[in-house]
């Protein structure tokens, strides 16, 4: 079965769609050109000193010696227009534009003219350190930013055709090849920020060349062996300058990179979360391209760590902003994790390679939670702001006050020093449709709730349409004449499979409730047309967390579908701590609400209780039983909506009484 | 009425006090004398890395041309020498030591011979900048240093007679009135760290040299004005080395320093917690001195703004790590706190300054949940293990694995880099006589429940015996045989006000149940002998904070008498978050438990609930309502012994069900 051609329709989706494309790609391309006058914020109040510009395409031009100059900004700036581009490939897929694609273009040849002879690429090296490229992989980031190059040049290529965007990414991969590898003339290494891995396996794909997939394999396989490659580097090689912008890592730093075992070895997900991600994503895709079993074990083994141990209900991974990094199991607290956009969108990408592997519903459950909550809270619904940190609990007195709350904003910022999640974000959005199918020999697998039509060849046609992720009535139409062998396979949310109805051709099914690893299986013979008609449960749900998560105890998170949803100041008062929930609480559901925003949204609503205080001056008194309440009426909106309003408190979990 | 001579009989303080002098002193001597071996531990992830050795007193040695070499340790380690001296000065009070007390004037030439013509002693400045002597006050700790020197002179002169002991403090003093105050020629200063103000004070006290109290006021009273002083150092001096192990802080760093608004402007407790509270104990013994109205009402607004909004349970104060700092009201978490022992260590000095301006029994309240919680919590039972960090909940995971939690120890370590706390604890301990009374006119209040024989000149001594915290009940016995004219008060703690009895000469009393500021006071004529015998109410309390504590929202603390207790995993096995306790409990008391400790220690008991796990490989599941528990005996001990069986989790508060 061929992979399908797909065209987004989605309410909900095209919104955002249209917004990446309208709003996010020319202001991004504003803000990399020095365009625009931005604020740019420092991520906390430890990260490097805020930047005045991006100044990304500038030091590209500058490597090329068509300007003069010195390198500017974070020293891995050249991937914010990788990413830029990789989105704008995505985006004229399903927004052709002539002058979009001729500025791509543009930037393209600017690019090329940049890399040298050999294929290397790197704006900070070239211009700072000729005499220091590959010496210190630790930090350089110069393998990520090529290997988000190459993504972005297979995406263009894939969408334009243009070649050069191809040429340039083999270019790179080879010079990358040529550099690294278990031959004794080369350097046994491996990314510090892992990213090359999934690219190269992407080029492999594209290009059908194998030395791609055998190099990300190679650094795979080598990270976290013996001797430390990064060690040996900081030993060996000629010092980084004092006056550069990173250094090699201190000795116990290696957990960070994911290399202080090899990679099968770990077990728990560890160090810099988006790190660990990527490099998941990459060993996931390797797995499947070098049918090396023992790899997709340890994806599975740390995929499962991450589910059901160190994910937030947002989805949001990354426990504490100390190294932006996982921390220990069942370790979730509400108010000072890190959660960072980019680690979300990496768990869709993670969770994407995991379907193609082994489809299994779980897998798509996780993408869905990633798509509606943790990736789409990263961005404001203009288009223009963005958080880098997603917390499930805010109280701007704290962000104020408390230094270690300082990364945990209370608004999205217009722009980072270190701008890796917009243009993550954009991209992942413009790239949607690559997540709805996984199609593995001759079973198609719906995974995702996103209208849109999808043509498999010439004789099979799938429309989705729906309402979602405000209604959970979904229908699809399947058109095809000969007749073709296949199984369509839906996947029914976990949070669904209690309680959901399937009509097809208008006929309630009672036999076909059994699932197969989370989807709804079937099979032919295939008419002329086929109409399925799915019922989710769109109740709101309570949902309380394994006991072992301590910031969770005694609380419950509210869903509905695929949402979650939270409280915030602006609809519930201050002190949104001392609210609680009854345990029998019946839920009211207003839909189309207007908070001022592009899309409309469905709230939900109750009545709580708040903690009232007896005797406001006292901070300590005899404990009373029960403790004085009011009745307060609860309006619970969707997460990812939060901070489109006057900055205030926003809360996920809430305690029950 | 003259100030009490007094010998504490206090069977649980004893123990304390025989500690202190027999194993603190002599180690802490050997750890500043470097004859030891012992582990350095850094007290977080962030701090200066861990010294190999104190090194305090062969840095005088350098500094007095007895010895060559460089300055080694912290650049303030001058002040663990002083306050080891301050100790023995408070030790061979009760118990006269001949060759210690010859150590201690070994140690003072050692100190006069440092100590500069002019006055000033500071080994790092002399040995290693000489020329930057008060030019970077906002960081150097001279003042500091030399005013720890000021209070332990004026201590061992007061116990020894020892000339030279107040020689070299008030040359000191002299030396530095002699660069700052008012004066065009003078420095407009004022210490980075307060120290120097409530030294200067029991300076001017002993001397009744008005100047010493004068520019204590002066300090006090030009912190936080326009221009910034220390910003005005850092800009006009010669600069610090790079090498030197500070700078000078960053404009934002003011608060930090209690120095962005004038001290009589301050809103709230703020900055560094230390220091804030040393600031606040200087500025109300100087208020007393120099009748400044303005200065107490000012102590009193941070008083309150602390006892209400700003302190643990157990008293501990300094709610974040980061400048091991205040953060903002009801900002109280349990897990990340800082509550340094040296921060309860001067909320004693502080509220002793408070009652000796106004004896209000509030003070004492506060007074007695420090001395019985807060600050010995800051010591292993054998005298050789410390904490600098105060925790109300432990996870040592956490503390292994969140570098955010990497400053709260599960073990006390055997020394610090920066040693502030260890000595400032024995000093504490040794010189708790000082506690115990406050004289004013002609009332004498006896503010702690310490046993004890107080003299109060040739006609009046008062005992009292009891066996505090453990029991309740007191005895007091007054002799004195001219009738003189005064009031007795006893503090009746907050927590017993609505239940206790008290018997004179054995026959109960109700018509004195009126209390006068938390006093019950009686007053003459006295007979030869009088018995007081007082009964306070140890039932087990169960506690609960204002409800704008986010942290301890839906928990209760248990407390009896003076103590509060805690859970630990050694009692209780692991996971003690998702034990609760019922709103009805019943508490069972065992006296004299053994844990293998020197002191037999009273525990509380009762039966409460355990959350299980319906299905634990899950993260997130539908709430169940009631949450699925089993019941489980609990045992609670006092906070102030945990940590000394192995190392294991522990929590102050816990849910309730």
């Amino acid at each position: 079965m061929k992979q399908p051609k797909i065209q987004i329709t989605d309410p909900f989706w095209s919104e955002y769609r249209r917004i990446v494309k309208d709003v996010m790609i020319p202001y991004q391309w504003s803000v990399i050109n020095d365009d625009v006058k931005i604020d740019i914020e420092r991520e906390n109040a430890n990260a490097f000193k805020a930047s005045e510009k991006s100044h990304a395409v500038q030091n590209l031009k500058i490597a090329a010696g068509l300007a003069q100059g010195d390198f500017y900004g974070f020293w891995f700036q050249d991937s914010d227009v990788y990413k830029w581009l990789e989105a704008v490939a995505y985006a004229l897929r399903y927004a052709p534009d002539q002058k979009l694609q001729q500025t791509a273009d543009d930037l393209l040849v600017l690019i090329s003219q940049a890399q040298e002879a050999d294929g290397y690429l790197d704006t900070f090296f070239q211009i700072r350190a000729p005499q220091l490229k590959f010496q210190h992989v630790s930090f350089s980031h110069e393998l990520y930013c090529m290997g988000h190059y190459i993504e972005a040049g297979v995406a263009y290529y894939q969408t334009t055709g243009n070649q050069l965007a191809l040429t340039i990414a083999t270019k790179m991969a080879d010079c990358i090849d040529a550099h690294f590898g278990p031959e004794a003339n080369k350097m046994h290494g491996y990314p510090g920020h892992p990213e090359l891995e999934l690219a190269l396996a992407k080029l492999a794909d594209e290009t059908h060349e194998t030395r791609y997939s055998d190099l990300a394999a190679y650094m795979i396989n080598q990270r976290g062996t013996k001797p430390n490659f990064f060690a040996e580097q900081a030993n060996n090689n000629e010092p980084l300058p004092a006056d550069f912008p990173f250094a090699e890592p201190e000795d116990n730093g290696q957990q960070y990179f994911q290399n202080h075992v090899p990679v099968r070895e770990l077990q728990a997900a560890e160090g810099h979360a988006v790190r660990m991600t990527y490099l998941l994503t990459g060993m996931a895709h390797v797995a499947r391209q070098t049918h090396d079993e023992s790899l997709q074990a340890a994806c599975q083994h740390l995929w499962k760590n991450i589910v059901d141990k160190q994910m937030y209900v947002t989805g949001g991974v990354g426990s504490t902003v100390a190294g932006e990094a996982f921390t220990f199991d069942y370790d979730l607290p509400n108010d000072t994790m890190y959660c960072e956009t980019c680690a979300s969108c990496a768990m869709v990408f993670f969770a994407k390679q995991m379907l193609e592997n082994n489809p299994d519903g779980e897998y798509a459950d996780v993408m869905e939670r990633e798509l509606y909550n943790g990736t789409i809270s990263g961005m404001s619904l203009d288009g223009q702001h963005f958080f880098y940190v997603n917390p499930l609990a805010v109280n701007p007195e704290a962000s104020a006050l408390d230094p270690n709350k300082s990364h945990v904003k209370v608004s999205r910022p217009a722009w980072f020093g270190c701008a890796c999640c917009p243009p993550n974000l954009a991209r992942l959005i413009a790239s949607l449709d690559q997540y709805l199918y996984t199609v593995k020999d001759e079973t198609i697998y719906s995974n995702q709730f996103v209208g849109h039509t999808a043509t498999f060849g010439a004789d099979l046609t799938i429309t989705q349409s729906g309402n979602y992720p405000w209604s959970g009535n979904i229908s699809y139409t399947i058109n095809t004449q000969n007749k073709p062998e296949f199984t369509f396979a839906i996947r029914i949310p976990d949070w669904s499979q209690a309680n959901y109805t399937v009509k097809i051709n208008g006929q309630l099914q009672n036999d076909l409730l059994d699932l197969d690893h989370g989807y709804l299986k079937l099979t032919g013979p295939w008419p002329a047309t086929t109409t399925i008609e799915l019922a989710l449960d769109m109740a709101v749900r309570t949902t309380q967390a394994n006991p072992l998560v301590t910031a969770d105890l005694g609380k419950v998170a509210v869903e509905r579908g695929p949402l979650v949803y939270c409280l915030e100041q602006a609809d519930n008062g201050a002190h949104l701590p001392t609210l609680s929930l009854g345990t029998e609480s019946t839920f009211q559901i207003q839909d189309n609400v207007d908070l001022g925003l592009p899309l409309k949204l469905t709230t939900v609503s109750t009545t709580g209780a708040k903690l009232t205080s007896t005797n406001s001056d006292q901070l300590y008194q005899s404990a009373q039983n029960p403790r004085p309440t009011t009745a307060q009426s609860l309006t619970f909106i969707p997460y990812f909506a939060w901070a489109n309003r006057q900055p205030g408190e926003m809360q996920v979990w809430l305690r029950q009484h």
